[in-house]
């Protein structure tokens, strides 16, 4: 899983049926990384650093096996310190 | 999920049965970057800023379980600055 | 999917029976990347530039659920020209 | 699979009730890297070098087909020297 | 598919019941690169140049469905000159 940030909500109002009402939130690693789009199955605020899961275990993650997600946000840490990524990670 | 801008669609007459007609489209996620080709479950046009859903999920959300998708554009993000990503990501 | 470039025919006589007879192809999406093995489900010669798909959608794309490919070329673009793909790609 | 280095246990208070109580560990692939988070599913220490499987299979190895994991730890290894993997890795 | 060589055993005494005695490889797919570990399908020595499957379709490659795998070596080249891969790649 990754360690990522939540930054803001991904307005997408042409959107397949399937992903419903879930919000999508927009989240990177780390400042200057390419943002990602997550399915928050957990209830995120900006600002939060939060676990992702990727890969085919984000579709059940986030609601059931039949959800196109491939990154789902399925918990926040407690307390994270970015400046434990070395910064030349 | 990625936030990628559609460029063109992409001619491929000799191709797999199971493609059938849906539409494929060439995406790149920032100017510069490798061209990627993703299938349109939605209906875009060149220009528009997209999320990508890959992995396993990229199947089911081109039509079904057996489409050979690897990435499909499941949402038009209605506003997207790309400035939003830093000249360094 | 990703766009690549047929370069040869690997030989492998020692490999799974799973494999069968398919043909197994060097590809690469760009002169000096890492070259891939990709299952050839369409029929290319050298010199095609071609549509791959991999993760799971490799696996039946190649011909069977069971089949161990995780990357299959599914189709062969008409017109491609790799300028298109700026040289700080 | 992949080589890395247990660092230290992530608390996530606030998670997917699918995750249950299975630890879940910060570990890097070399010092620098990108902290990644594993699932425990043997019983490791910080310092131990183990060998993370990621993709579909670290579902599985994590205890279910459900449980949401996209790398999980399934051994330990006996002696690993960093030093195999050159500077420039 | 990837092109990698085979350097050497991997020794992980506590390891998950699922793996069995299915030998771990040490691959490297060119020098200096990071080293990953595949499980061995088909019977290799260090020095061979193998394909290695990734993805979902390394677990049934492994052996079967539930085999904790994301990398698995599926076949040995006949013949592989590295140099084919520039040295900028």
């Amino acid at each position: 899983m990754r360690i990522m940030k939540v930054e803001k909500t991904l307005v997408s109002t042409n959107r397949q049926a399937e992903l419903g009402h879930k919000p999508l939130l927009v989240v990177r690693d780390k400042a200057g990384a390419t943002p990602l789009v997550a399915v928050d199955a957990i209830g995120c605020v900006p600002g939060d650093w939060v676990i992702c899961v990727s890969s085919s275990a984000a579709r059940e993650a986030a609601g059931s096996k039949s959800f196109p997600s491939d990154l789902t946000i399925v918990g926040i840490i407690d307390h994270w310190n970015p400046e434990d990524a070395p910064a030349g990670a």
